[in-house]
């Protein structure tokens, strides 16, 4: 049995509306897995192995559910243009680098050692379509300890001939090749399926996709309804489809052979978020990236009323920052702006809304994670603010608000994952 | 003759279109002021003092044109709130421990500390009504060298008893008395006259500040047109207005007696405008706080094209970075969700327009400033941006915009002001 407990300030999520403060408690972790926070050690674990974190904030790990891998070498740039210009001028050709490998071992080797000294305890990872590397990333995070799904992604139309699968049958012998290497040497990092969007992929590959989910139940990976010209052009590809969503569920990719998530949602029409509430659909929210591609602002505080499963995500490289505690700030700029400028129904999100997004609701996608209530898997951070206090003593919520909008990597002094310290 | 050559990769502006970028050259300094950028070293300059910076980047020194010194203390609190509310909640409790000047000693001397390693050389900077500690805040900003506008704040009406100044007249003679003993005291750091706000002022106070101002030629700062409940606050209190601006200009203080800058003017009027194109009025933009407190994005593109003299503020702590690098950034996305969000013809900011803006924009309120072009004050920061280098080889203008999104006070390695190096 390994039974350790964290005495310092402790801040989770129950639910969105609320945040469980305990200045100076303990938080108790059995085999990896969370026995609660408590004012007072209790006597049935008073054998715990005691660290104490003197004065420091713990938080739970926080789940980035989109980020581009291969991005992060052009993070910051490109950052005046829309979407699909970007696509073009900054993304494609960026990711075709990946196919030399020494280019991909430089690159993934700076990605793997930001996330791993970040907040960031769970992620859902695009790769490129290029396997070798896409192994080689997979390789990287597996030493970052952190839990993680890794795609090779799938493209086999309207993208350049450089950066272009050959044909959907070579698209699908290279995926099924790619999840059984990578269920053989990993640990901590699994396979997940990546349709790129349905722009860059035929029927063809998406219906083999649905086959391979059917018969490996990987979860599925994509981006949806991100941008109107986006949206229009799904319109053109599919004219069977009603909306951009039913594109991927005639294909048998929304949710109905397993676990979906989809980035961004600014646009959807209500018909997708029934469609996404009915099938259990989850959603990337990546406020950074759709303020930089000029994409617009999700309706978050609608989505978690509505009921639908969603998290944030960096979508490095729309956004630039890997920091999900930046996503929560973001979000909740966004939210103004998007309340301020164009509905001003749709109030804006509060501290403790973003917090419960960046943990919990992103956390849930990889199970029991981003709380520490009793039975969760044990993901938690420690905060050294003592670079942010002021000479005025703050309560534990005002804390962690500034450690939301002010603290960076330097900060972040300890992180375990299900119960492993990674630092 | 004080003769020294920054050699490295150079970045300025002459205007907001575009960037002036030197791979590998040189910027010349003699006594305190800058003699151009040049790609090989010109002969009259040979005997120069050769600072070797072997490959980092040379930027103009930033201008803050509005931070708040004593809200340093509390950035990153109360963010889930508007405008007037966060004044009452936060704000106005805050500036009232500066009575106290053991606690402005403290809290004065984190501010100043930030400032001083950041890419900030002049600033524009709001204190409290109380005059020891506004000395106090003149004295630590002396010793960062940075060369600032400090304004003792007056506010005589509608301000909670504990931070309102007896009468107009005992506000005017503390005025009086702060400004003679600053103007002994300081080479680097000058006097402002600070009204608070128009609500906060009676007539009084704001006609005897005017008067200052004409014998004295001291700059104004205060605050226009940030938040729709403000504005429709003044129009009742100042009935004989026709916009915000005109209460300002009917007390004297909007450019008729001397320089004036306002920050903010999220929502004026065309009126408004005008006026302040006629007035020279400089604008203090602040984009991250607008977002904050949800008060809106200011038409900044329009501004410039209208030759609205503008610049960027921090506005700690409606912001909460003090950054200016950040400020570009934030700024740019502001304008992108105006764009996307509100009007379809306001298209986003460009980098070079936001570089511009933090650069030269501001730095023309404190004269030739905020430019390598010769005759120019030397004001130039140097960053090693090494850590944010991908694998492959960037431009100089990659590499800018690299700067402007990613990088943090740990990456200023050099800090240059009036041709004096900080560090």
């Amino acid at each position: 049995m390994n039974l350790f407990a964290l005495r310092g300030n402790i801040v989770y999520s129950k639910d969105s509306k609320n945040l469980e403060l305990t200045e100076d408690g303990w938080l108790v972790c059995m085999d990896g897995v969370s026995q609660g926070v408590f004012q007072e050690l209790p006597e049935e674990y008073a054998g715990a192995r005691v660290i104490d974190l003197k004065g420091q904030v713990v938080l739970p790990g926080l789940s980035d559910l989109h980020i581009h891998a291969p991005q992060f070498a052009m993070r910051g740039n490109g950052m005046d243009m829309e979407l699909l210009d970007w696509l073009e001028t900054y993304t494609f050709p960026t990711e075709a680098r990946y196919e030399d490998i020494t280019y991909a071992q430089a690159a993934y080797s700076r990605f793997a050692a930001d996330l791993e000294k970040s907040a960031t305890t769970r992620a859902c990872v695009f790769a490129t379509l290029h396997t070798q590397a896409t192994l080689l990333l997979m390789e990287k995070l597996e030493k970052t300890k952190i839990k993680a799904f890794v795609g090779k992604v799938n493209m086999d139309r309207n993208c350049p001939d450089y950066l272009r699968e050959e044909s959907a049958q070579k698209s699908l012998a290279d995926t099924r090749r790619w999840i059984e290497e990578s269920r053989n040497r990993f640990q901590n990092i699994m396979p997940i399926l990546t349709p790129r969007f349905i722009p860059t992929c035929t029927d063809e590959l998406l219906e083999g996709l649905a086959k391979i989910q059917q018969e490996t139940s990987l979860p599925v990976q994509s981006h949806l309804s991100e941008n109107l010209g986006e949206i229009a052009w799904v319109k053109e590809l599919c004219p069977k489809s009603h909306f951009y969503g039913e594109a991927y569920d005639q294909a048998g990719l929304f949710g109905s052979n397993g676990k979906v998530l989809m980035a961004h949602c600014v646009h959807s029409s209500k018909e997708e978020w029934e469609l996404m509430k009915e099938r259990g659909v989850f959603l990337a929210h990546c406020p950074q990236s759709n303020t930089n591609l000029s994409s617009g602002v999700a309706p978050v505080k609608e989505y978690v009323k509505e009921g639908i499963r969603i998290g944030l995500g960096s979508d490095i490289a729309g956004g630039y920052s890997t920091s999900i505690l930046r996503a929560m700030a973001d979000a909740i700029q966004a939210s103004k702006l998007r309340w301020r400028l164009q509905d001003e129904k749709a109030e804006p999100l509060t501290l403790e809304e973003a917090f419960y997004l960046g943990t919990v609701g992103g956390g849930s996608f990889f199970g029991k994670v981003g709380s520490f209530q009793k039975g969760y898997e044990f993901d938690a951070v420690v905060i050294d603010d003592s670079r942010l206090l002021p000479p005025h003593v703050l309560s534990l919520r005002e804390r962690l608000e500034r450690i939301v909008y002010l603290s960076d990597d330097r900060d972040i002094t300890g992180k375990y994952i299900a119960g492993k310290q990674v630092f």
